[in-house]
């Protein structure tokens, strides 16, 4: 405990844990006050998903390489896994496609983009061209393109049989967890020095004991699943208020909330001229969205959902995923990036946000 | 005769042979049986083709350098060429359009996945970044871009003027064919030496003598076009039959077939750590498909076919085709790949088999 | 004066010069003579698209380097500009979109191919894989994207409402210029170095004495307007006297004479093995097409044009100007060239020509 409470202190981030007992009590006693809690809820997810990325952290360095390596991968997502989990068993299937475009979006542009600037605004120009880095580009690239197939293909041809859509979304989410398997495989066993260094990069402070880290990992767990649960309930009367579409809050806010702890970690890195680290975690959590926690959601959909949910996104959506795939891909087979370049991205992804709240999709 | 002989016992594959005879027996004695007809007639042109390439690259050998290799790249998809010009002799465009589209995704995707996986099975990472394959690379993403503009701004305008799409494709057709030969003069011309080692790589066994080769060009040709004459009868019974749209069958079922020989230097290459030789062949097969095969056949179509056909490709077409193009041109441009990279490519591929199979396109 | 005489003696183009007065001449007698005017007014802004770009780079040159580089980046596309707002005040805003978007074309296809081209016919493979290009291209490429951004949004979700789309294109055009202003401060402050060779290309003979170059910035200036003034008000009736559409003589015929005088620098250096700057040209202008030029339209419309005019192309036009985007940048990413792909570049950009011409986008 004096160890957990040392790791709160020297993250100030944790210190927005305050806001935890807070929007839980502000739950019971104004259920209806929407707009409080939907704020309230994303102050507490914030320094939560600090602490299961530093918890899940701790557990994968004592367990070892390979089950470490395993352990880091899957949960690395876990807390936009969580919140989506959420709204799918509330049937709030637009928020939860939303996220999951939004997560692979935001991690590859925006995390990039702001990790370009941020390193390039201490160094002149970064070169970045390792092994792992450009093999990434190319994973992410595929991993996008293998997700968005149906959807492309679907509304090029105005195809309107919803059943044979979901037959398929179906059919792709087992194909690509099995493409995760193999590249859990890939990544943990034949080829795992090509992303040895990624490992290291996200640690906040000392790792905790294991049976702590544990304990932590589970508490915690149930504090997001809570909190995500007022988050989920008031978004949508809360989004009408402050004038937020459902798709801008999971495009946007969810996927900011839930993935600022590898924010934390890819900036840091490039600050210390790792860039190639920045790029790693940026890549490495897109990819991950799109090959696991995507076709995840889809299968328990049929068992949480009130209905089975497709793959289908809407063509905003697709168009704006590609353009952030084929963007990340480019720009990181150049392997060379100064401040500017990290603005005109992070310009693109204001513009997305910017389109997206102008112009929300229509129902 | 008997060298003849020799080539067919060592090619395990040439045993399917017997198929040839035994198709157009049944053709005659039970020509309704369309479902029977289907099989036997792939099972027998699966051979066939591979004694074209055989017959094409001794011819090629024994005329010389730049004849030779004229030879080779203008016969090089015959195959797929004599069953399209018999699909549109019978005036079924639809299927001419899927076996243009299927054997350019076919050739830059599942060739190039499979060179991938087989060649990271027996090394670790393979590298590839030879002049000839950075080039071809960038010639194939500009022929897929010429071939498929006026799809694509027809489509995004819905331009509706059938007769004015039409004009455009055959002004377009003759555009393509001037770079086609314009590229012969680079290939085999002023730039022969960035193609130089492409040549050898399709050899299966020994070279024939040049009268056999002639002569065994000249008979399995005619062969081929009966073979594809049978097929192509039968594909629309027997699809339905099966549950396949002739869109799958064009763009699968046909360029897997016509190409089978194509692939069996590929992969031999891949695993003999010649990548560079197996992207040649991929990305130069795919090139020619667009430069020249296609627009042939639209030409062809004036004279041979009961009405012009136009280059306009149904929408999911154009989407899976630039895919293709853009992905084997990222992947490629890397210059290095591993057995993961493979398995991704192969899944998009899959997936749109999938897509495809699931969802046909309107008519 | 002397100077300016030995300078328009010695380019052959400034001899076009003597167009001018005719042109304006044939306006005042034959005001109705459309294609006349037409014609002539083509033919005397090509001389003073030189002059301006001339005087440009004198008075650049004279005021130093960081002030001078300002200048010419600002200048760089007046013609461009000065046709475009012309027709703006003219409200044909269709003539606008086309020359954005047919500029931002021109620049990256056919300056780039015809680089490719004309370089290639001189030395057989041509490396330019410098800092400065790969950048630029990287630029580029996020620079169209974020251009294009609402328009296939809009278009991909069938959004209806104008008056969003045009408060997007409002928030829209001052963030591009944010953009843009942030981008004079990276090339001629924190990383002027990599853009130092582009200065010294575009010089035609030798720069003006400062007062000369002054003077001859303001003269021609007002004759570009004036002779843009007979141009806009011919096009519309003289293009459907010849057969052009509005979206064809923007795209193609106003971007081709606008640029005359960049491409006469950008084909002089590649002739000279010196492909880095030629790139460095088409890259550079295009990216001050889509990050400064449009935006500024945008803002004068609510100033000078008769209603306000939105970043919504239409979808043909954002087809073309994505593909410019990604060939220029996978094309530049591979740095090097020979012959074959400048035809084929020349080639994709004549199939564009064609599709406009055949199938002119709708009201």
């Amino acid at each position: 405990m004096p160890r957990l409470l040392t790791a709160i202190r020297e993250t100030p981030l944790l210190w927005l844990l305050v806001f935890v007992p807070i929007v839980l009590v502000v739950e019971v006693v104004r259920p209806e006050a929407h707009t409080l809690l939907f704020i309230l809820s994303i102050l507490a997810i914030v320094p939560l998903a600090a602490m299961l990325s530093l918890a899940t952290e701790s557990v994968a360095e004592k367990t070892g390489d390979a089950a470490g390596g395993l352990i880091n991968a899957t949960l690395g997502n876990l807390t936009e896994l969580l919140i989506a989990l959420t709204a799918l068993a509330a049937g709030q299937y637009a928020l939860v496609k939303a996220s999951i475009a939004g997560a692979i979006v935001t991690n590859s542009l925006f995390m990039l983009g702001a990790s370009f600037l941020l390193g390039g605004m201490r160094k002149h120009v970064q070169d970045f061209n390792r092994i792992g880095a450009r093999l990434q580009a190319s994973l992410l690239f595929i991993a996008v393109v293998a997700l968005l197939v149906p959807s492309a293909v679907a509304t090029a041809d105005n195809a309107a049989d919803p059943a044979a859509l979901q037959q398929l979304s179906l059919m792709l989410a087992l194909l690509l967890i099995v493409g995760y398997v193999l590249g859990l495989w890939f990544s943990l066993g034949t080829h795992k020095e090509a992303f040895a260094s990624a490992g290291n990069g996200g640690s906040h402070g000392e790792p905790l004991p294991i049976r702590l880290a544990l304990a932590t990992l589970a508490v915690v767990t149930i504090f997001v699943a809570l909190v995500s649960h007022v988050f989920v309930a008031s978004v949508e009367v809360a989004g009408e208020a402050i004038g937020l579409s459902p798709a801008f809050v999971g495009f946007i806010v969810v996927s900011l909330v839930g993935g600022a702890a590898e924010f934390a970690s890819a900036f840091s890195a490039a600050r210390k001229d790792r860039l190639d680290l920045s790029v790693s975690i940026a890549l490495g959590s897109s990819s991950q969205i799109a090959l696991f926690v995507a076709p995840l959601l889809v299968l328990l959909s049929y068992i949480i959902g009130p209905a089975p949910m497709g793959l289908d996104f809407w063509p905003g959506a697709i168009v704006m995923m590609m353009i952030a795939a084929v963007s990340a891909t480019l720009l990181t087979t150049g392997g060379r990036s100064t401040w500017f370049l990290g603005v005109l991205v992070l310009m693109v992804y204001a513009i997305f946000a910017l389109t997206l709240y102008v112009l929300p999709p229509g129902p």
